[in-house]
């Protein structure tokens, strides 16, 4: 259940004193044979030192390993936190060398995750590194270990694996969206032992990224850090060696994906509600994603959830905001599956709704087309208030 | 100090029940000798039929009357709620009647904010509007009475004047976005004395909504009955009968709308700070307020700032989600006044950075050209969650 389900991988997560307590240095090696790998990054035109280094390593789809670091983004640091990410990579591919391995710094992803603005600790880091490697294993605990070692203000580690008969998919992630600021980010690594090109991983991952993690919105804020990275070792028994049947691998990738994704809107801080946002009878899959995550950022709508008030005028106010075309006198909306919004308006008695339960569909029909999409959210509370506001930087 | 503040205007507000306390029916009457206005309404899909309603009224730029009510924002309602709104126009055309005027319903203008998805109680509201005629009056009193008469959470009545010699421009306004949910709605009645034509007025009221109250950006959520309705009477003593002086007029005008927007940011509901987020160095005006209003719109931020935190990585990140074209190492961020953040990197001391006062100024300067623009916002806060959840609809 981890990144180290697949073969081929093994993994190490260790204390090397970033935060105040816990894991904060993770390693995870692909011994191979293939080292492909591919990755999406955040959009956000403020791209963390580390983002600005992996992609660059990534542009020949290759990579030996990843390093990744709690307790500081080093995002908005400069050249000199360029610098640190360009150390942390020299450093792991230095130890992984002695032992034996012929690793390049420029083959190193790195992957840092906390507050912005403010340098690594350096000091503590490299030796982190040292002691990660010297731990690396194979095993779900070394997994286990990695996924711990990522976690920010997330209350328990995220892992997910999907087995198939030629190949394994696994997963670990931490952070939902910029839900936890200064501590923020969402960084996920999927490791495979299927055989696949590079370019087929890359249009497998960015297939499942599109329905996944990029429907997540728990809180409208995107991260410098964001960062999704799959990497492939081809080092399965059973592999198909004439390549893996690539809609199977899709699936799966897809499915550990969303798995990570539930997990981290479940795990979003402070809040009551995990809530599903789907839009149905739009014009384009484009569209009802646009009218799904327009409710999904509307603070009245979530403030309304939290209060249990199935308050379907918020709903349809923030349907009204986009541009989708679509008449307004034709749009249902049902929450918990009460169709409390008929035609545009009053439905079905709103005080059938049940919202006690974590759990919260929302459900529109535009009445305008074919096409659907989902977005998860959370709920805006007095504990995302808190956590947010009172947390000392 | 109201719309009555100009010449050739009565106005009332009296208590017709339609809310729990206080007025909630307003009336204002423009006894010409010009009945020319222009209106800018809201661009939510599901607008209300109110909105529906006067935009058709105002296709010939002339009313005689609006007739607003707070309790009821008659939206999502239908046929029926059309029907209601078409009731109240005729009901005051009627009333205004039988004083002598010859009104058309279709030459009636009419606003409502309060609950959406509810019919109003025409049963209250159209002895109310019988009320107000009878007690309309061209004093200050008539007009804060009316001020007083569309509040919902508002704590208190939002007027505001300037004089010039041959003209002068009285308004007032109710709710800032949709911070007050289903009480929501901000609504805006400008009048003025000045000899005018109806283009003329269309073109200064839309110039002076462009940066006053479109630049008021409380919570990110636009309401399906927002109205600014501006009225022209041309009877002021000294006025320019070869027409008004336009640049002074539109700067009049956008004064007054720019001390109704502060008042109306400063009420917020929930808020503990009034926030000027200004970017310049912009390539464009646009590029500008996407700038300022993707920071304006940051939950993180708003909660940074509830908290006392200057937490200028939020405020970057909000930035780097925009497709604006700059130099992330180029950005510099003042917030009151220390620059805190230069380079895209780490700048003075935050700690010199005082946010105790209600007040917070946000200076981005982005480097990348000569352009600015300013978005009105307030901080996120425990009240503002427990307003929007606790409210019982």
């Amino acid at each position: 259940m981890s990144v180290t389900a697949p073969h081929g991988f093994s993994a190490a997560g260790v204390t090397a004193g970033l935060k105040s307590s816990g894991r904060d240095v993770a390693v995870l090696v692909n011994h191979g044979p293939t080292k492909h790998a591919a990755a999406v990054f955040t959009t956000n035109s403020f791209a963390a030192a580390p983002v600005l280094w992996s992609r660059q390593v990534l542009s020949d789809a290759r990579t030996d390993a990843v390093v990744l670091n709690s307790g500081g983004a080093n995002a908005c640091t400069g050249p000199e936190g360029f610098q640190d990410t360009h150390a942390t990579a020299e450093r792991l591919a230095e130890q992984l060398s002695t032992t034996g391995a012929d690793v390049s710094a420029t083959d190193v992803v790195v992957c840092s995750t906390g507050l912005i603005g403010e340098r690594l600790n350096m000091e503590a880091l490299l030796p982190g590194v040292d002691q990660a490697v010297a731990e690396l294993s194979p095993t779900a605990a070394g997994g286990i270990a990695a996924a711990e070692a990522i976690m920010t203000t997330d209350s328990h580690h995220k892992v997910a694996e999907v087995r198939r008969e030629h190949f394994t998919v696994g997963g670990m992630a931490k952070g939902a969206g910029m839900l936890a600021p200064g501590m923020a980010t969402m960084l996920a690594v999927l490791t495979t032992d299927a055989v696949i090109s590079p370019a087929e991983l890359d249009a497998a991952l960015r297939k499942a990224v599109r329905v996944t993690f990029n429907r997540a919105d728990s809180d409208g804020c995107m991260s410098t850090n964001d960062t999704v990275l799959a990497m492939a070792s081809g080092a399965h028994p059973q592999a198909d060696h004439a390549g893996v049947d690539l809609t199977e691998f899709e699936n799966a990738l897809t499915g550990v994906c969303a798995d990570l994704t539930r997990q981290l809107i479940n795990d979003a801080e402070g809040a009551a509600h995990t809530i599903e946002v789907r839009t149905v009878g739009a014009p384009s899959e484009a569209d009802a994603e646009t009218v799904s995550r327009a409710v999904a950022r509307s603070n009245l709508f979530k403030t309304a959830i939290f209060g249990q008030d199935p308050n379907w005028g918020r709903i349809l106010s923030a349907v009204g905001t986009t541009e989708v075309a679509f008449d307004p006198g034709a749009v249902n909306v049902a929450v918990n599956g009460v169709w409390i919004c008929r035609g545009g308006g009053i439905g079905e008695d709103r005080s059938l709704v049940d919202l006690t339960e974590r759990g919260v569909h929302v459900l529109i029909d535009l009445g305008a087309g074919d096409a659907e999409a989902t977005i998860l959210t959370n709920d805006l509370t007095h504990d995302y208030v808190h956590e947010n506001s009172a947390y000392s930087t």
